[in-house]
């Protein structure tokens, strides 16, 4: 039997399997050393919240169908992907004021190692005409929960996937649905989101996706350096651009300071693939982010390296646009038109790298991405970005 | 025993029965083929709503504890009277952002088949002087859960009866409670609601009410009629004006069709009873609104006939005014004032008809409403209305 | 054994003890008729609510974790302390829109006895420049649940403790922690609650917080009367002012009566000691609170004598500021600024005093520590109040 797959969520079924568990030792013949576990936590605000740990033998993912199927954290080798932030999630969405008029109470739920954000907008709040939040920071995706959730471990691929549905419907405006799923080989350092977001309406309609990757200690560290091929880039504002200077590379945890944020355009290969990294100080360990230019044209850098208790982080961020509010982006034509019954389809890859080794491979291969381009690096804002 | 009654929710005694289930075969004698059936939901935004099923030998009723006891929806012979949202419910409250700025978050929990609008407001989102948000469309009472639920079957009325009591309560504001029964012959096609709205705080409130009857395939096609002993009626804006030659007449599902709101005034007997039907184009089905003029004396039909992702649907509102902002409403007199502790009852049945005899009985006794009256149609929108 | 304590609620750990019980006759040599009871309330608007009960042999107090460890209500000897709030709670923080634009959510889960307003702000909604709710009233701490949870007895000195830790925080804004304690001596009639808020976060935070202690029947009735050390006292509003000359005495329930609230500074032993006491007509019941100035500078008197069914009560409302919006009080430096890691702390007893004799001491005691101080007694209001 090469594919082996289960029902873990199914509302539409009112099936819920709330402590569902598989592993290699399940049957005789079966590749041993991976499981796949679901729980639902209790207590505090994550009272309530599915989290399905995915183990491949090596690494560990925690996956959150009830946080629009999010990534929280990855462990390998007593070691953790993700960072600290001062919310302690994962925070259900209950205890999340996402429509706090201020369009900031989705900070209340930020924790995650991968975010996604979207689908109707992804950027910064937007109000409408009399003033009134319309669009809530980074969307409604991340605090919206899965209808259903399906396992799979496929023998002859040798992988593990984990698939969410998760819909984001407002009656009379748009009816998007998210098929996310999330693939990992066995043993492997790497995994793969496969999205696909489909306009399920009867009418047309715009979507944005960012995927907002945040890497945080042990892996993240001063000098800690970002290995891009870029093609494009400038400060978001004024305050980035007083740290133009040293845009790629990470500072020290230092209380009160205020975010920076980078805009970029990357250079890719032929079909648009591209890849980014960020390597620790010591160049032995690194996040790299393989996308493709087709479907994320844009990438932006968040650096936000404030004093570690209260999140020293920076984030990794393909998009379909800038996190604008909504209203720009689409006067600059930066979001994604969907006819009725269209999709979106994206692959991202996350690779975790552990050695010189391989962070030297990757830089090469990042190197060759850029070739000789001349990136052209502003120093200021860009009106149209 | 003429009849039994159970208590399936008492908060304020902390009983919930989860799988409370009740049938005629419970006790030799009884009659048979009716049940009564609790569940609750599990995965997506239905998780953790509460569903009871009426059925009573040959037509079944959803009834939503959870969503302040609506009806979500009625199946018949393989049938179902309801429509298909893309907003895939039942949706709990949680995730009904009923206070985003904007007024409109009701609309990310709407598909039920009968959906109560009230009780401090029942209409457009209100603002106050400062633009803040005062009364979120369609009122709260649709996103509140019961605090009690009891089953209870009267074997000499033949009778099965859910009663559910919901409070809408602001510390300052007001104390409403609604006591809400839905009553349904044993194999019957028809229901009753019976509701009693009481101000049981120490001071006068205002309150409103809309019965949101919603009508979707397979009962409503192209060509679907609606029949009403109209003694006035005019288009809500100008757009529904724009259809107002055929504005009893339902379209074909339609990309980007725009909403089109009829207000009305019906006739009605001596005592104010009258009846307004929904048939399908061939005349052999229909869903049949009765009420009474004393207590719901304005009467709403919302024409949605947008494709059928987007939901195609129409709406028969009787309701106690027109659902315009509350501030509006206030001024032309559309409240019904509660002293301290009185209350506002009602009555209102739907008849699911089956059958071209039944049709046309139906459409006999409504031309007889009717009688000579001579409607007042207007082709424009009304300044008081 | 001297102390045995136990884990309730642990969400780092996802423990989760829905059923704890823990009591006297556990233990041979153990003293008797204490319990501890944890259970989950089910049903209406209080589903999914914690409620401990700390039963110390006389008096009962149920502690609400789940609404940030607030005191719902306490019980002795077949009475009851607390009041009627026409909101039936406890409420599940799910169902409090505590970002209603207009800020007045938090009044739709208010029905405590001791309710603690705070962390970030304590007072009236606050808006930011652009008219959009930043801070909504009484702040958020009393609707966010506590992430653990420990009861611990001391046979020593006889005392039941109850401890939460329960957090405040908004990624970019703030990381607040209040650790919450409740301890109530064996057969006493009183009990204490020992807090701490401590600025988890990397940079400094301004903090209030004040203790909403909420008095009614049938403690509570036309003639009650407010003993106090005044050291300075001031209406509120124009509307206070009308009400300054009986400003301690307690009226009838009043149906449409609006709340007349009262700023006082109070005397205090040297080291800055204090109490109040409202006593009932006939002086042989009072609700007592002492606590410290140095920490609790303020004093707010809450008259609402509204109708029974209203929510007759008056609140004894000791604080680090007085109530008004944050930026008011920010701009009067009443705010305590916490640097990085601080904590700030705080003690208050509540005493439930039976008997005459205990009132008179009570009495006393106040008459003392106001001594030869005249008080100033403004009757309107003050511009920098």
């Amino acid at each position: 039997m090469p594919t082996q797959s289960w029902t873990i969520i199914d509302a539409d079924k009112n099936h819920f399997d709330a402590d569902f568990a598989a592993h290699g030792s399940l049957r005789p013949g079966m590749p041993d050393g991976w499981s796949i576990k679901h729980r639902v936590l209790r207590g505090g605000k994550s009272d309530g919240v599915s989290l399905i740990e995915l183990n491949n033998g090596r690494m560990t993912l925690a996956v959150l169908p009830t946080r629009g199927m999010g990534i929280w954290r990855a462990w390998m080798d007593g070691k953790e992907l993700g960072w600290r932030s001062p919310v302690r999630g994962p925070v259900h969405p209950r205890y999340v004021p996402l429509f706090d008029p201020s369009g900031l109470g989705w900070l209340e739920g930020f924790d995650e190692l991968v975010v996604r954000c979207g689908l109707a907008s992804n950027g910064a709040p937007d109000c409408d005409e009399q003033g009134h939040l319309r669009y809530p920071l980074h969307g409604r995706i991340a605090n919206l929960p899965a209808t259903r959730v399906e396992a799979a471990v496929d023998e002859e691929a040798a992988t593990i996937t984990l698939r969410g549905v998760v819909e984001e419907t407002r009656f009379l405006f748009h009816a998007l649905r998210l098929s996310a799923a999330v693939t990992t080989s066995f043993n492997s350092t790497s995994f793969t989101l496969d999205d696909q977001v489909q306009n399920v309406g009867g009418k047309a309609a715009a979507i944005q996706m960012l995927y907002h990757i945040n890497i945080g200690q042990p892996l993240l560290d001063p000098g800690s350096h970002l290995v891009a091929p870029i093609a494009k880039v400038a400060p978001r504002d004024k305050h980035a651009a007083e740290g133009m200077g040293s845009w790629r590379t990470i500072a020290a945890p230092m209380a009160n300071y205020e975010e920076q944020v980078y805009f970029a355009e990357l250079t890719g290969d032929d079909d648009g693939n591209t890849q980014v990294l960020l390597k620790n100080s010591a160049g032995n360990a690194g996040a790299q982010v393989r996308c493709s230019k087709q479907t994320l044209p844009y990438f932006v850098l968040w650096k936000n390296t404030v004093a570690l208790p209260d999140g020293y982080v920076v984030g990794l961020e393909p998009a379909t646009n800038f996190p604008n509010p909504h209203a720009v982006e689409a006067r600059h034509r930066r979001v994604v038109n969907l006819p009725a019954g269209q999709s979106w389809r994206n692959t991202l890859h996350l690779d975790w790298l552990t050695s010189t080794d391989e962070v030297r491979t990757a830089e090469q291969q990042i190197n060759a991405l850029e070739g000789n381009t001349q990136p052209d690096i502003f120093d200021h804002p860009l009106p149209d970005w």
